[in-house]
């Protein structure tokens, strides 16, 4: 098994987390680290869910806050291993997210006494299907270990605070027409000429720019897909087009639903998925404190994380983390020793007072 | 094996046909049965091709005429054995072919000394890709065979003339876009949002309708097929049209192409497949001749049939034949014996002066 020793420099952490692979449903190996690194602290209870490791101060302090990552990368990319290269250090997973799990296992295992309480959560399967993902079976099987005043989500942000998230709603299309055999096609009716109408909609669509203390949240509305055919002498009866809604966290699931109904109101819409987005919150007490501290102007987050599971359990949460966003699941990813150094630092003042 | 009585009743003829399957590939009884009972007649000379067979007369006429059919049916829909109602004879292949296939042989095996040679051509696989079809390896290893003055292909016709064919021309527009991820959509560009334009265009065309030898030949450019969609999270960089063309066999094959290519100019297109079609030719001698005798207004046949494969060859061809061609391919395909009896007589007649 690979030995992680947490007191060790921060940039060999997160070498040694780099060099350790963890595909999404082989995170096994680097989980058993991870708990072992972690049991060997005293100040610390530890609790293994599946390949998911949460361990947690229990201090008796006023405020509770979760630090939390996943422990899985995508697959490898001829990435491995690590390489450092001056003041960036490249390989599979650096940026998304090993960058952050380091600095979340450095403040777990020297933090003996923070001012607020902590749970460290470390789970599996983020960069899959939702319905794997580590987070899920913790809040199925110890909903109270996902409870707290705050969670801090360590994805890379760029070192900066990335507030809240959107929603997302898929939804299918279906235009209908009326079959033919091409040689007369003036017998049926075409539903994919008539889907024109349909896309052009989409193209003229102004998505809304919607204001949430402060931070601009930019909506968005695409097809996704386009499905018609047949057989090359069949004029086609059905084109079903795929639309994918990124909506604003002060929406909810059915004012999104409701949203789209009414932009395709004459056509037939079944919606496949709809998950609500996470609302900033940065008025609440413990988010302001934490974005006052972390000195970063915080920004909205476009896209969904897992903040989003956190909110629909009643905890505010935020993506604070170094790397580049950009840079996830590329192949060139890399992580800048000064983010995480940054991070680190930050984290470890708040949590000290 | 099926022995088959071509001089015996019409209608016994045409159910034995009908109850000795021959789904596409699967055509060697059927040749075999036919086979033997040509080779039963000493005025003809016959062939064996694959799962096809050619008879000949060679009593040194003026004019030679090709009389035509597939061996092959689709595949069955519960529609075995025949089954007689009055006046209409159901079952697989009743109408498309087998009514005309029993029409062909009764001519081969009674006309003795037609006052036109024919030459009758019973071939395989014509309900599958043209590839495979049994004129295709009869036009490569004999092709003095499909020689004629004229070609009467014995389809489904309503016992009418149905003259020339159009032609069939396919076709992928691409339209491209740029990849960005939806949460961030306004970075990339829709392509299927820019499809729109095609199927508007698509839908606005106007086909034309293409007068030849009193005969109205109606166009059809239609969507067959749209395709689009990388992942529900992706704005889909490329979006691929399929467009079937059916034109007037007064366009070549090329010119065809360049008139679709002007109709979308600005889009990048790969031709895929182009047939030309047929044209009528009813101002030519036989088929003049043979019009008349037959009694029947013509009409123009939209769809593509062998006929092309003669009039490639420089053969005029026409369809004829019993059966309505819009009960082809159903399970409740059926011939009606009037038809059957009508098309018999009229033949006969014409090929005995």
């Amino acid at each position: 098994m690979t030995a992680l020793n947490p007191a060790a420099d921060l940039v060999d952490l997160t070498r040694a987390l780099v060099d350790t692979p963890s595909e999404s449903g082989d995170e096994a190996d680097l989980a058993d680290a991870v708990e072992s690194a972690l049991r060997a602290c005293p100040h610390l209870r530890v609790q293994r869910i599946g390949s998911s490791v949460v361990a947690r101060t229990d201090s008796g302090r006023a405020e509770r806050v979760i630090i939390g990552g996943h422990l899985d990368t995508v697959p490898t990319a001829g990435n491995l291993p690590s390489r450092l290269d001056g003041e960036l250090l490249y390989g599979l997973g650096a940026c998304d997210m090993k960058g952050g799990l380091a600095v979340a296992l450095r403040l777990a295992a020297t933090l003996t006494a923070p001012v607020r309480d902590v749970t460290y959560v470390f789970y599996e399967c983020e960069e899959v299907s939702g319905d794997r993902n580590g987070l899920n079976r913790i809040a199925a099987e110890c909903p109270d270990l996902l409870k707290a005043d705050l969670a801090i989500l360590m994805e890379p942000s760029g070192a900066s605070v990335e507030a809240g998230c959107q929603g997302v709603l898929n939804a299918d299309i279906t235009v209908r027409g009326e079959r033919a055999h091409t040689a007369r096609s003036w017998m049926g009716v075409n539903a994919a000429h008539r889907a024109a109408a349909v896309l052009q909609r989409l193209d003229d669509h102004t998505a809304e720019r919607i204001l949430i203390d402060g931070l601009e949240y930019r909506e968005g509305l695409n097809a996704v897909a386009v499905r018609a055919g047949i057989a090359d002498n069949v004029v086609p009866d059905t084109c079903v087009i795929t639309v994918n809604l990124r909506f604003a966290p002060s929406r909810s699931a059915e004012q999104a639903e409701t949203y789209l109904r009414g932009l395709f109101r004459e056509y037939e819409i079944e919606v496949t998925e709809v998950v609500p987005g996470a609302l900033p919150g940065l008025g609440q007490g413990p988010v302001a404190s934490l974005v006052e501290a972390l000195g970063a102007t915080p920004r909205p987050k476009l896209g969904w994380t897992d903040v989003a599971r956190f909110a629909a359990l009643g905890t505010p949460a935020l993506n604070y983390g170094p790397g580049d966003p950009a840079l996830a699941h590329t192949a060139g990813e890399y992580v800048s020793i000064g983010q995480l150094r940054e991070c680190e630092a930050r984290l470890q003042a708040w949590l000290s007072g």
